[in-house]
């Protein structure tokens, strides 16, 4: 990582945000500070954060989950183990936990495989290789494949020009690069919503134009030949996602003639299956009724062992639970672990809690998600009424040392299974970590326990114990 | 790429080469300089130079040979059409071209697949997959594959220690990591060479014990979980690498307890079948029987397309003779390109060049390779008496503006393919190119044509045309 493009960014977050803060008079918010937190619970934060920075508890639940447990697709036998094994050890550390029904679609990954079959300058007898990998819940193709032409277009727009004369019957790729100087220059999430369209949205406009297949360019910074998987739109017809260097030959090819592809993706919708959230509380001393939730997604996918995608996630709420008991501290207000269930590839877990809980949202204080990695955290991203800010200064106060004291307000809800809480009003939290490498392993066979820094690890630890500590003992709710 | 890592790598190399060239006094050197160069050779020599930064002849050559025409292990239809296009190529410019016959073992990579079906912590009904590829001449196991216990060891020593007893009937990996640091630091030769003592000998050395497999962890930098395959010596036991993700995976496992591996390596060593040697010659004016050799390889690995490894060679080579033939220029020897066949799977295309030719090596008075890639050119590997350098200064001054005038002493051979043409006398060089990244894409899937820098290829270009020019046109060649 080049440290001055870490400088830059911070700079701009920082500009960004600074407006908020200043609309506050100085010391009606001092004042506001002073009452909402106590020197107790200040002193409390720090130790926390101390004991965060120093504890290797987080990495060993990362390490179990990818190591000794291994990819966890919703509906798996190792999602069904992962599941008991979160449980268990929440149980261990003295929370109150229960498993939470989520009815999930199950989801196999069967052969898939593609060459090309014919390209100019082709040599007798030879196909070329084509690595790529089906997108979750892809329509299969028979188990002999499909063969076809392949159209190459760059937009939707492209697509939509070439309209279904030159698009019926072929297989269509979106051949649209993932902005690797975007990403590294700080704004992964643009980089990444940009092409994320394509994979999310290509098979259904392939469709609509009678494709009989849709492969889009890996939406991810990867430059080592590894496709990028992930969710899309059901659309009726196989879907995949080629390597960019295989989207690069493909398109060379087909700029000098005519390029046919046979394509072999049989994968399996499965049967719907019953699986978990596991839900475990740390019961507030005062007011046990309201719930702070610490969170991330126990579900991965199943090219990898979901390390940073996002056992980490949810070995950093562990750990929160892990350092209050440990510390005997005394939470005045619940602070819930939830390992979500089906983030990947349906959402299903946030589903059922927000039908499960609809009620209590009221008394839902706050919720904080970790779903970008395990990189440094520089804050959080947050969906939050703006008076709520000032409030939030001694937490950033503790978390600046370690250079976790962005605050950083977002417009839509900032991690997806927290959305239904924000949407009804919650106070919402996403962990802001340095994101300028994730998206070269997401969704990859490359998300692995070595991509996870054990250091940065604690760093996240520390920052989502802080808030949520802080949020559970404040004297008052943040307002809504 | 760190630019300061690279001014630390120049400065280093430069004084490791300062102590030769200084020990010639000025005078005479300058003599002898004056005497081999012609005004009008400097002049040719800067106008090579000049029109190999704007040509991109050599780039369309491997566009060619990675995208139309693939992988070309020896023996492939691929590398038959390879032969054939390079062949003609060299015709359409004007060369004299022989194919030379190479008689080479095909080796057809099978399925490749492995899963851990025993290890602490395992989920029920689970298993972990490991990512890896099978050693080139690989011993297959047969179609169901073996399952034995795996045992790690971090060196031969380590194995050694363990002994038949501990070693009989298991899977040995070998887990030497590439040493990542040490390759960008500059010392990526130093880095291969440690881990890569492991491919070569590491599946005799286990056999020696009993082993019924061995496993080597990759060789080289990629941490995106792809294996790299490449040479070994035949034990009669199947033989793959793992990546280093897997690697640890397994490593990691078996310090908790017995981790036990289904191994499927199910490759066919084919038939001998003819192959060629492609050998174009820009015969000499007036000593057409004294050759300077320009060269690469032109088959690869299937794995990948074979764009750094070695197609890059091949291009920069024809880029030569395209250069000497577009300009009109008349070398007073012959220069002769040669696209080898099968460096990465035995040698046998310099093994019979060499049988073929022997009586002729007298009158090679120069060989030059080109097997590192594409990389920034720091100038050359030089096995040549000490009393040809200060002859080679010309050359360094023409390239010193494009930064690749290095002449760096070696002891052994700067090249696998001209090394009978170095140890009969021939003095003999290796283009030096900055291999900081080189070795992460050695070997995988991902040596395709994206990884080619333009304009880093033409600097190649530049530097194997103005070397290779000026071996064919100096008033003497170098001294033996």
């Amino acid at each position: 990582m080049m440290r001055s493009n870490l400088i830059i960014l911070l700079v701009l977050l920082c500009a960004m945000t600074a407006a908020s803060s200043q609309d506050q008079p100085q010391t009606s918010a001092a004042q506001a500070v002073n009452k909402a937190y106590s020197p107790q619970l200040l002193r409390e934060l720090a130790a926390l954060r101390e004991a965060a920075l120093g504890d290797d508890y987080a990495y060993q639940q990362v390490a179990h989950l990818t190591e000794n447990i291994g990819p966890r697709p919703p509906g798996s036998p190792q999602a069904a183990a992962a599941v008991n094994y979160v449980a268990e050890e929440l149980r261990h550390l003295g929370l109150e936990v229960r498993l939470e029904e989520v009815r999930v679609r199950r989801w196999e990954r069967g052969l898939e495989t593609a060459e090309l079959v014919e390209y100019p300058g082709q040599a007798p007898g030879t196909t070329q290789k084509i690595v790529l990998t089906a997108l979750g819940r892809n329509t299969p193709t028979s188990a002999e494949g499909l063969t076809a032409e392949v159209v190459v277009v760059r937009s939707f727009q492209e697509l939509k020009a070439l309209g279904r004369e030159k698009v019926a019957g072929k297989i269509v790729l979106f051949n649209v690069p993932f902005d690797k100087q975007k990403a590294s220059d700080g704004f992964w999430g643009e980089a990444y919503g940009e092409a994320v369209a394509y994979r999310g949205d290509g098979a259904k406009a392939a469709a609509d134009l009678g494709a009989i297949a849709s492969l889009v360019r890996s939406v991810g910074g990867a430059d080592y030949r590894i496709p990028h998987t992930g969710w899309n739109q059901a659309a009726g017809i196989p879907a995949g996602a080629v390597t960019s260097e295989d989207a690069e030959l493909i398109a060379h090819l087909a700029t000098q003639g005519r390029v046919r592809m046979h394509l072999v993706l049989t994968s399996q919708n499965g049967p719907e299956v019953m699986s978990y959230n596991v839900v475990g509380d740390v019961k507030g001393s005062e007011h046990p009724e309201q719930v702070v939730v610490v969170s991330g997604h126990l579900d991965s996918w199943d090219l990898g062992t979901g390390a940073i995608d996002d056992a980490a996630g949810v070995a950093v709420a562990m750990e929160t639970a892990q350092l209050v008991q440990r510390l005997h501290l005394r939470p005045k207000r619940t602070i819930r672990v939830i390992a979500w269930m089906d983030e990947e590839n349906g959402g299903r877990g946030h589903e059922a809690y927000a039908k499960a809980h609809a009620a209590e949202f009221g008394n839902h204080v706050a919720a904080i998600e970790s779903d970008l990695g395990a990189g440094h955290p520089l804050g959080f991203w947050s969906k939050v009424n703006p008076d709520a800010l000032p409030l939030l200064q001694p937490v950033q106060d503790i978390l600046r040392p370690q250079g976790a004291n962005l605050v950083k307000m977002v417009d839509e809800s900032p991690g997806a299974d927290i959305a239904p809480l924000s949407k009804a009003g919650v106070p919402a939290f996403g962990v802001l970590q340095d994101g300028r490498t994730y998206f070269n392993y997401h969704h990859t066979a490359a998300d692995t326990l070595d991509k996870i820094v054990p250091q940065e690890l604690r760093e996240n630890a520390a920052a989502t114990a802080v808030l949520g500590y802080a949020l559970a003992n404040m004297t008052d709710p943040l307002p809504r």
